[in-house]
């Protein structure tokens, strides 16, 4: 299981738009081969900003087959216009989970 | 519940010692009360570098539950050395997830 994370930044006051785009744009990463989850979470030290993490089967099921899919044009149509700047998306792999 | 987050890098070289510490450090992070889950996930794209991502039930119980804890001087003690720089902790409550 692949990680995807990034800390990214919404234009000022652009928040609440921005959650609600982000459930409409749910649908079109979760129709990609190999998508697991994401969860979307809201800073509570730093306005408009949040983290979004999402879980892949594979590296490329993100990389290769999202970014490569008409679901991600979709995705970019709904989301991308919001993040100031665009965010750096990094990938990692499970080292320690506890409970 | 609340989530912890932070992008950490570990020095040159340490990763395998940073990643036995917090193993055993674990233990420490989880007895506290208000502590639900941790996860340790180690970058593909840059070397050395990991995320840390912790689940508490209210922000205090991280800020000064396990802050003010004789765990954390513990955790602090076989952890923090690793860190180059020091890393920005901040905190998170959820606005979507999804499956």
């Amino acid at each position: 299981m692949i990680l995807e994370a990034f800390v990214l930044n919404v234009k000022a006051g652009m928040g609440s738009q921005f959650e609600e785009a982000m459930r409409e744009a749910a649908k079109y990463i979760a129709s990609t081969p190999g998508y697991s989850s994401h969860e979307i979470h809201r800073c509570l030290e730093t306005p408009d900003q949040y983290i979004f993490l999402a879980r892949w089967e594979t590296l490329e099921s993100h990389t290769q087959g999202f970014r490569g899919s008409e679901a991600y044009q979709e995705w970019k149509r709904l989301t991308h216009h919001f993040y100031d700047p665009f965010p750096t998306v990094l990938h990692y792999e499970q080292v320690l989970s506890y409970k």
